[in-house]
């Protein structure tokens, strides 16, 4: 890969496999006055995604791109980094060797509502089922049209967010959040090994976040009419944080002490 | 649509929904001394794409950059032309209204060798399955990483093609061509409702050559085990025409009837 060249460029050639295939993958992270810190979560993912696209791609490489960011970046901020096979000929073969691409941009960090993170978001089901390919899951490549036509629904119903379901009914995922629900003093999230995006809030939950909060964690299946019987609901992303999810659909679920004692420990990582 | 600014450029701006989500669609089409004689198809396909995603696009606009390619294009080439929602905000919502962006780039009619006209293609089964999504079905949609993965398959294998069967075992396609067979008098192809590139060529078959050679046609879900009992398997793509399946695996098929009419009937399109 060539060292970073490009990497802040506004533009990029018009034959780029990211663009003709969304031959790529992707990271959006949350830059605070600390500095980055999910950029070992979100590292490991974009390598292990390129690992599974076979584009190459260091660690150092990636460090050294947030250097860069950081250096012209001061407070709260999104990095968006876009990793893409580069320039390819046309059909699906990719170039033997390739040039990797590595795009970066910094964006400020979104508004949301207070009242989503007291009271909570107000959901729907999504009509879109999302497919089931055990060869992209977990992976945030840039194959993401379920997620636009899914966040088409959310805008045209005035959903807070929309959940989405694979397609034999199974509760997934957000559009852009993942699912946790409370059942007594554990905590649950669907397995995402045959659609869905493993996030990075996602893994620093079950990772370390859970345990500080005295939860068990279980990654399994479960049937959408089961998650009705959750004491508590609640979605989150690597940018936005932890929210409660205080509606889906007629359902109602707490603002509960999961969701809360999560925030809390999200807040003391982004202080 | 702003009037085919910038179709013909080198690059794109890196914040284009093509490259972020693969929020587009695109045609590679092969331009003759003759013109672009299945354009119609091209042109009604794109626009299919661009209603499903809610792209705004219109037969004029379509019309104009196929003239200006024909302006600049002399003899054999390929056309590739790819739409986008254009630029837009970080998150899958699309900015209303958008500013899509058509692009257009001309390439050499890519070589095959004459052995593959005449005696066929040796093909391989892919491991990879398609996942099933009906909402994205049939277009040719910029979402491509599955068959960037399969084409990876076929490489390694040394295969001239890779079959791809759904989720659920059933064929579909090849990676870069859809599937035809022979049984008697009928041509069979699977339907495109569930995954799969519903090809220009594909079309053209169904709804004029076939008829033509004599040929009734079905379009139905077979197992891949009837397969085996077709008595002759082409597969065919708008650039590259109607190709024999000589093997798939141990399986093998004699250049047949079918092919060989339909192979004429194309020829008189592209004289």
């Amino acid at each position: 890969m060539a060292p970073l060249k490009g990497l802040w460029e506004p533009s990029l050639a018009a034959d780029d496999r990211g663009l003709a295939y969304g031959d790529g993958c992707f990271e959006t992270l949350r830059l605070s006055p600390a500095g980055a810190p999910l950029w070992p979560w979100h590292r490991r993912r974009l390598l292990a995604g390129a690992a599974a696209l076979a584009i190459p791609l260091t660690e150092d490489t990636l460090d050294e791109a947030l250097r860069q960011a950081l250096t012209c970046c001061e407070g709260a901020a999104v990095l968006k980094l876009i990793l893409t096979r580069g320039s390819g000929g046309r059909g699906y073969a990719a170039p033997e060797p390739c040039e990797p691409r590595l795009l970066a941009s910094l964006h400020p960090l979104p508004a949301r509502p207070a009242a989503h993170y007291r009271d909570g978001l107000a959901t729907g089901l999504c009509q879109l089922r999302l497919a089931q390919q055990p060869a992209l899951a977990g992976l945030k490549h840039l194959n993401r049209l379920e997620q636009v036509l899914a966040r088409r629904e959310v805008q045209q119903a005035g959903w807070d967010e929309g959940l989405l379901l694979d397609s034999a009914g199974a509760p997934v995922e957000f559009t852009s959040m993942n699912l946790f629900a409370r059942f007594g003093d554990t905590l649950w999230t669907p397995p995402l090994t045959q659609c869905g995006v493993a996030g990075v809030a996602r893994a620093l939950i079950l990772e370390q976040l859970a345990a500080g909060a005295g939860l068990a964690t279980t990654v399994q299946m479960r049937s959408l009419s089961q998650l009705e019987a959750a004491d508590e609901v609640f979605a989150c992303n690597s940018v936005a944080g932890i929210l409660p999810v205080r509606t889906l659909a007629d359902w109602q679920w707490p603002v509960g002490r999961a969701t809360l004692a999560l925030q809390s420990g999200w807040a003391q990582i982004f202080q």
